[in-house]
């Protein structure tokens, strides 16, 4: 299980993790399996979308803000409730494809942390699983 | 990883893949373990819920659409950033038991491929991973 | 795959299932892998999100009855589409990892049942993959 570090620099981002989860695919990878990726945080989640116009990105970032804007009845005293939650409806965790050895993704698929109570270093961790298919 | 064709008929539509998902399992199909099944796409994505009202499925597109309408302050130029958002919320990929070679879902649950922004052909990834509990 | 009884004892709520997963890891744990748990329920759903101020489940389960009422032009005639909804947009399974044989979450995490239409008995299922990293 490997770590990646990343630095958000805004309150809320979408960051391409695609590259940098690919490079720490170990070198004897599997032929065929699974990488997931892990967010041990509270306030970031991870997701797989569009990687070709960042409009997608920042679409997503601006819907879900208009839909559980940082004042919302909140009571949670730090005033992040609304990043606990994005977070989970993106969720902690993603599997994606692992094809000779390399991440095998759809055509405009990109991996993305999702940063929405930053700017922050978060510390992702990789892994892989290998598919029993046979 | 075994591909599996799906073709949407609608913009908006929850496919009951469950039956298609079985018949991929391996012959030589694990005791106990997990099926992943991954969609490669943008705007579409994967959930597992009740299969047996279908008004269940109508609610869930109808509530997605209320809360995420076409337009909403997009700048996608393509029109379907309200697919992109849907398809992160629902997730790119899904999990589900085997056991005795079979899939082990609860008593009302289906898999769905959820399209958003069809009509299109989809085609999704099915693999199997092993249980290390035995 | 071992099975988790938990019990709701309110319509919505959010149980921290940390400990009891926990408990449930095999003896000859894994050194390193990842522990899978599946809500075979259509109108409950898992989670990982903080567990240190209340609140935050609170301010959660408050914002998605806000986004999403029980009355909202749906015709599912059991009356819990809302439950349905907030189910797959949490998820029906997550993954955490294990490290030295013990559940290795981010400081702030716990695992969560998000129960939408209790109070009810629910069974999960918990179960172990190994990685493949080496």
């Amino acid at each position: 299980m490997r770590p990646l570090m990343i630095e958000s620099t805004q309150r809320e981002q979408m960051i391409d993790i695609t590259r940098a989860v690919e490079e720490l695919l170990p070198k004897s990878a599997l032929e065929s399996g699974w990488v997931v990726v892990y967010c041990p945080h509270t306030t970031a989640g991870l997701t797989i979308n569009e990687n070709a116009d960042p409009d997608v990105q920042r679409d997503m970032l601006h819907a879900l803000r208009e839909l559980i804007p940082q004042e919302f009845g909140f009571r949670h005293f730090e005033g992040n409730a609304d990043a606990h939650l994005k977070a989970s409806l993106m969720g902690s965790s993603l599997m994606a494809p692992i094809e000779d050895g390399r991440l095998a993704l759809g055509r405009w698929q990109g991996l993305y942390l999702c940063e929405f109570d930053g700017p922050r270093q978060r510390t992702l961790r990789v892994d892989v699983l290998a598919s029993a298919s046979g």
